[in-house]
């Protein structure tokens, strides 16, 4: 069998300057969670087949790489001919590991529980530009903290790590959407469709960005919904929003929407807002979906002018950890395109200009004297001890490469030592 | 099927304390290699299975995690009965993927290169005590440099970094021991074993730090060997040795050896004890014969007292980057026992000590009203800016462990906020 050169289909190597750049957003991102009290954890990158297929992951549960059972284990699958082969499969996302984790740990963890993972996470998925089978997570999560108060921590955290990163950028601007799923059901309610009908009426209207109110009507229509209900429900979205999300949905309050829900999502508006940076929009935005059905109540996402995707999302999920790992506890997270966000630093940024060129690279000469080399280490431990990058390296024979090599690098100062060096 | 709460059979979750101090030697490590110019890289978890069963990998092959194909790949392998069902595998070092990340991308390169590798690796091995299924390595390799300047940089750099993360702990001191495996193969030679019994004659003086010279020797007996050459070999082992290298392969240099290894010895020796700190010992030690059998010259591995295990080891394997990929070029090596290393420090450090009592907790009252609520989360993010770790949580009935929670978690001061606060 020959040696493949190629990562596996879909998966990528990470040059040094990528992942320079990556560990620098790793390292913002951590920091800044800390500061809010969010402490990281880890679990393993393989978990047992039977969490990751209990039809809580949704699409995502065909796209797991399966792993092969072992020894005898794989012997008997193979004999019964069942199609049982793997018992394990790699992680799809960080949400069925933190259960997990939380239902094994509960007992060592404080409460609320401020959890924030950093991993690769591994789907199948078709590969396409800026899709890779692999690729980083970085989800925060606050568990068995009920009120809204976990919300504004959440958002306030999460907007103050991308106010810090995109500052890199010079773009000081995005803006967080906050609705909450009963409101989003109280609308459906309002125009009248009937509860079987939500879920779909829902993915309908997370289209909105792609093809507009216009869109979502004809789509609505086409589904066969009462024009009545259609149109009630279009009605909504062209009222344009107020300033509070109790005056924008006053005319279903008390009927079809508890007060509280309006009210929550009021305080939890203003008080990220005073907590944000300038150039952060904090709006109530009725049209916000969020895919994954197992939001209970608030959800929010982060977008940003000239793309035309979310760079973080989340909610809160209180009956989600409960099914999965039978503790029932309440939780809420905000998960971060990590990927998302080095594509939009990436696009903005010169990939020829270093960072720095304060390194200094001592070239030396095959025939310099044992104690001259000697000396240069001694000279180049003298300045790594100030925190310079250093580096010592045989004199090429193609010397204008190996310099210009250097010099992307950040190299910027070059030592070149004969025989007869004296120190620089 | 339901929900399983433990980690897969021999892995481990991560709590928020073991993590952290994992994530400071990761960023003292990193921190380290930079300084010497070494840059770190990532390749996927997913390695093609024709390049992990290349036979390269030894033992390490049969503890392979097996990826299961998908759709008509493994429809086609079950139907043909044939044993291939994995295309791929979880890497087992990152030694493999190195080689096949060099091939990959050696135009955009450097030369030398220097890589810094930390990442999980995987081995479906028996588990026990320290040992697991999924392991993070940390790797360091200098390829292209085919000097002795690059043994000197990796020892120097991994005695640097070992110095600093062991001051932690108010350990100062461990071993370097540095040998040859041109001088290896001279003492067998020179003893009069024939060449294709030296791995086996290797493989038993490997055990010499576990059962000692005597039991060297019998079992060198018990393998057949001539008693002539076994007495002369051990012979080599009683003779203690000089300072240099030079002199304690006197016996065998211009016939057996050449000089020029001895010599190289002493120089990367002599430049090394130069760079360390006080504290440190390098020593040329020939009974160290490092398992694997790809390396071509230098050999060198680190200990501290107390502990039995190697906590780095490395050399130099100038032709298996060529053998794995087709680019035949020169590479030395250091890996880091970053498991070990963490265990070292496990236990030398008082699991119950929290790093630091700054952080500050608001505890709130549930009837405390939305702008009393808004100042506290100013008030924080004040602290927070002030690089203060701060969190803000709903009041808990059991507030008692509550704060106890917030203690160990490093919360010195805790703020209770009820509807008559008026700031802290």
């Amino acid at each position: 069998m020959d040696f493949i050169k190629t990562p596996i289909k879909g998966m990528r190597d990470c040059l040094p300057g990528d992942m320079k750049l990556r560990q620098s957003v790793i390292d913002m991102i951590r920091e800044t969670y800390t500061r809010y009290g969010f402490t990281e954890i880890e679990t393993p990158a393989m978990e047992h087949i039977e969490n990751l297929t209990n039809k809580q992951g949704g699409e995502n549960e065909k796209l797991i790489f399966r792993i092969l059972k072992r020894g005898q284990s794989l012997e008997e699958a193979l004999a019964e001919g069942k199609n049982e082969l793997a018992d394990s499969g790699l992680r799809y996302d960080l949400t069925v590991p933190l259960a997990r984790y939380y239902a094994n740990n509960v007992s060592s963890l404080p409460m609320p529980f401020k959890s924030l993972q950093i991993g690769s996470v591994w789907r199948a998925d078709n590969p396409q530009k800026g899709r890779f089978r692999q690729f980083t997570q970085c989800d925060i999560d606050i568990i068995g903290e009920n009120s809204i108060l976990a919300e504004i921590e959440l958002i306030a955290a999460t907007s103050d790590m991308l106010t810090r990163i995109f500052s890199r950028i010079g773009i000081s601007g995005f803006t967080v959407h906050v609705s909450d799923r009963n409101i989003l059901r109280a609308m459906a309610a309002y125009a009248g469709f009937s509860e079987e009908d939500f879920s779909t009426v829902f993915i309908i209207l997370d289209k909105f960005d792609k093809i507009g109110l216009d869109g979502v009507e004809n789509e609505l229509k086409k589904n066969g919904y009462p024009e009545d209900a259609v149109r009630k429900y279009v009605d909504i979205f062209k009222t344009p929003a107020k300033d509070t999300a109790r005056e924008t949905c006053g005319f279903m309050l008390g009927s079809f929407l508890d007060e509280k829900y309006a009210d929550g999502l009021d305080t939890i508006i203003s008080c990220v807002r005073g907590m944000v940076a300038e150039g952060v929009n904090v709006v109530f935005d009725p049209t916000l979906v969020r895919g994954m059905s197992y939001y209970t109540g608030t959800i929010f996402e982060c977008t940003i002018d000239d793309y035309h995707f979310a760079i973080a999302g989340g909610g809160r999920y209180d009956k989600m950890i409960g099914k999965y790992s039978g503790v029932d506890v309440s939780a809420c997270g905000f998960s971060i395109g990590f990927e998302r966000i080095i594509t939009i630093l990436s696009d903005h940024m010169d990939p020829n200009a270093p960072a720095s060129k304060d390194g200094v690279a001592y070239l030396i000469h095959q025939d310099t004297p044992a104690e001259t080399v000697l000396r240069v280490f001694r000279e180049a431990q003298e300045k790594r001890r100030e925190g310079k990058t250093v580096t010592v390296q045989g004199m090429r024979k193609n010397l204008k490469r190996q310099i210009d090599d250097l010099a992307l690098g950040g190299y910027g100062s070059v030592v070149r030592v004969y025989k007869d060096y004296s120190g620089s």
